[in-house]
């Protein structure tokens, strides 16, 4: 039997005219460093965002599934981009400007986009670049900036102002089948290309829905956001969206990320919100303690991007009285992923334990782990396995691979279309999820786990050992097993059946490394994590001096 | 550009399986009115669904797309049949238990009911109309009540828990196409046949996500809802649905709705969210005056259906610091609807002209309102017309007419699609609703709307006048000018010149009625409403002694 509801599409098109028409007078602001902020009402920055798709359209000629490119900071142009482009059917791929030029000049022409808009400060980053953006027609510059880098350049250059000035604001917005794309973001992994993934429409809506859930960030018209998280990692965590469908104002940092000017806006402008990965409160917290503002307003921080430290969490709350919420994600989640709300009834002690996992997940995304032997693991707390998701927000597929279409990378995707995140964990009978490792750092040992982040743990416990890193290695019998690679202290030696007895106090026999060397120094990542496929690699090259202890127990 | 976000659907299903696994510790609580209430888990309550659509389909054979009804207070089996049926890709049909026999009788035919699930306790409720129920197999009949009524009727009868019993608890549910049907509720106008609307899993999976979001209901996996609001009307609210989706528990009233019980169940059970009637809460109030209990565990309770008196809101608020909510919705609308929560940053006196309104509406329902020439009128907080509202979770045409098709009243529908609430009022500027009549009983006259409603309760004002109704009567030169008519308080004798000088001081000159007549009493529905057709009837019919005046002003 067919249902007799309407068939509404739910389009980023219906969060702009809602916005606009509704939360007409929620704001804006954006922080500028120097004097007062920049306010906008959403009812001109609707206004404003429909003179921005006339104008790409009308004059740069921009059509229905084509891709504009963004190079920007959060400020309020940007949000003008998320909702114009989407809205007038083309997509908006908000590029990550931390990321190499390599990289950076191979997504943008990967993406072919037409058009890229970009914040006057940033035109030193893209200038280099733009030579090789062979799919590149205009520049569209917004804010302060010298504009004289892009002399010469092949692409027509346009002023944002001006370009938007004067042009009508109504604009004759497509009815969007709710499946297309709206925006594009890559993921760059540690190996291989970038990938894209293409949120739609219908995926943005309702992942905005769940943003302003109380099992989300709990944002309302009441609240007013600081999304810290850049625009251009996982639509800030879907935020920007979320406000403007819910009517939270929005206190855009543009690029005054340091310590010290977000404490400042904060004080200021006084947020009730905000979203940002945990260095950003760790510097937040540091520059309280040198330098004291007002931070009062703020009600809750969402903490996600990496695990963060209970006890930074702690500190916030005890120090500040604002409540840590710890969330997990990823940018194929569009971002969201978990929420660590404890359940209800509980003291505030009894909470912590729930509040530092990495939360449960809402009804949209399913979820499940599974072992390395490919069967389901229970949900007791303790057992570990791969988490898979599966639901309306999550990439079942990458952006246009080789020959343009849609491809499932076999480490990405299982047979029956759940994303595999790479992440190692548990979930507890309550759906709790807490992570442990990356998939990739696990030592698969007949068919049983082994984390190498709880050994590596264990090992930098002992008074000798300055650092160590376990990676798994091939073996025979077991498939893998790990090898130990210990960095000792200074004037400090040991040997490996002494490390070994160290350990077995701690963990499984069977989890006993049986391969062990000495190395000088953990070889790191540029961003300080350690890079074990480096290690990997000198174990396979031979360059180890490696010792074999008797198999111990298993 | 097509996204690359997988293609899930929207369905119960989810919600069985996610409020099952995520939130199996929360509880469905079903009072019993002596000793303990039944407690059962979700986990359970999910297993017994399960159950129960493995008896509906093995033993009584429904298959996908056929209808279930359940005749049933709000209680865990009723909620077990919202779980079983539609995951199944059949079809729940709440049935009003407070329709007339006619009615009731005719949408079970209407709607081809093959199976009925029925409490005990209204068995002597079904039993006489079940010889009218042709489409009628089978009966299961749940909880307490005497059977032998059932003696000799046509159909099969079955005992829900022997039904269910010791069948299997995983059912290989059906992928269901989330524009499929998944439930049906029929809305009875005062004018015509009952009307039946076909919710879709996708309007309710939307319609649960916004009842758990800060817009909605702000209800969580911290809360434990008492839906008092019935079942059978427009899902109570969507309320059970949005529970089992975020986890938070729910104590059923089941058949004990009167004053005393429900303070009994609060004080016992404390639940801290609820949504019912104004009529409830009114009785509520004097229960408590009368024989104090603890309803302290209430945080907020929502209010709709009809208008609340803010006199109401304020007793709730002042004498059991128990925050009273309003919202406005329809059985074509899921029902939400409106909300009251005001805008932030305001004292609490401030906030009061926004709570008293019907709300503002969620980006899922498009809302205008539309004058009496089809123009569209502004959000100026003054100019009023006709609510007009479009969105996924709202009815778009009425199931089954003559022809078994979907079809669409002009009077219900307008050409472009949107429905016609039948309410008339005005939008502020921030889109806070505020409703003044419904819109047959509105006065067209010249292009211009009189609110009968104003006028009444102006001349109701006069000292003399015990009571009076408007209504609009046909006028040649205007479309349609008002009629007054009023009952004089005993003893008293005033003239209608004194009448219409006492409202030309309060209201514009052109909306003054020419044309008055006294009555002895105004004519009452069943439900105490002034019946206004009779009058207008009585007026067409020529039994009304009419004064006319000489026209003024206008």
């Amino acid at each position: 039997m067919l249902s007799t509801m309407q068939d509404v599409p739910l389009t980023v098109t219906r969060i702009l005219v809602h916005g606009a028409l509704v939360h007409g007078k929620a704001q804006v602001i954006t922080w500028t460093g120097d004097g007062e902020p920049q306010r906008r009402t959403f009812r001109d920055v609707a206004l404003r965002s429909t003179q921005l798709a006339n104008a790409l359209h009308e004059e740069l000629g921009v059509e229905e599934g084509q891709v504009v490119g963004s190079l920007m900071w959060n400020n309020c142009e940007h949000l003008e981009a998320y909702l114009a482009v989407p809205s007038m059917g083309a997509v908006l791929h908000t590029l990550n400007l931390r990321l190499p030029a390599d990289q950076l000049t191979w997504i943008v022409n990967h993406a072919a986009d037409r058009v890229i808009i970009v914040n006057g400060s940033l035109l030193p980053l893209l200038a280099p670049l733009l030579p090789l953006l062979t799919s590149v027609e205009h520049v569209v510059v917004a804010g302060p900036g010298d504009r004289s880098v892009l002399d010469g350049c092949r692409a027509a250059v346009h002023d944002y102002e001006e370009l938007i000035e004067g042009r009508p604001t109504r604009y004759p917005w497509p009815v969007t089948d709710e499946r297309r794309a709206a925006a594009l973001c890559y993921t760059s992994g540690t190996t291989g290309d970038p990938k894209g993934v293409a949120y739609s429409h219908r995926s943005i809506y309702l992942h905005s829905m769940q943003i302003n859930s109380m099992e989300g960030f709990c944002l309302s018209a009441r609240d007013t956001l600081l999304p810290v998280v850049p625009m251009f990692h996982a639509n800030a965590w879907g935020t920007p969206h979320a406000a403007f469908m819910g009517g939270a104002s929005i206190l855009m940092p543009d690029r005054f990320l340091q310590p010290a000017p977000l404490a400042d806006m904060i004080e200021s402008v006084r947020p009730t919100l905000s979203a940002a990965v945990p260095t950003i409160w760790q510097g937040l917290l540091s520059e309280l303690d040198a330098r004291p503002r007002d931070v009062s307003s703020l009600r809750e921080v969402y903490i996600g991007g990496s695990t963060c430290p209970p006890s930074l969490m702690r500190a916030f709350e005890e120090r500040h009285g604002i409540r840590v919420v710890h969330a997990w994600g990823m940018t194929e989640l569009s971002p969201l992923g978990s929420v660590a709300h404890p359940p209800g009834g509980l003291t505030a002690e009894e909470e912590w334990p729930y509040r530092v996992s990495q939360g449960r997940f809402p009804a949209s995304v399913e979820y499940r782990l599974t072992a390395a032997d490919g069967g389901l693991v229970p949900w007791d707390g303790s057992s570990v396995g791969e988490l898979e998701v599966r639901g309306p927000w999550i990439a079942g597929a990458y952006f246009g691979g080789a020959d343009g279409e849609p491809f499932r990378p076999e480490d990405k995707f299982t047979p029956d279309g759940w994303l595999k995140t790479g992440d190692v964990g548990a979930i507890s009978e309550d759906g709790f999820l807490t992570l442990t490792d990356r998939a990739k750092d696990v030592i698969k040992s007949g068919g049983e786990w082994i984390s190498s982040v709880e050994l590596e743990n264990h090992l930098m416990a002992h008074p000798d050992v300055a650092e160590a890193a376990v990676v798994a290695v091939p073996d025979e019998k077991w498939g893998e097993r790990p090898l130990a690679t210990v960095v000792l202290k200074d004037g400090t030696g040991v040997d490996y059946e002494t490390l070994r007895a160290f350990l077995a106090e701690r963990i499984a026999h069977w989890q006993l490394p049986e391969r062990w060397a000495l190395i000088e120094e953990v070889p790191k990542t540029s961003v300080g994590k350690f890079d074990k496929k480096v290690i990997r690699r000198r174990y396979a090259d031979g360059e180890l001096d490696v010792t074999q202890l008797d198999p111990s127990g298993a």
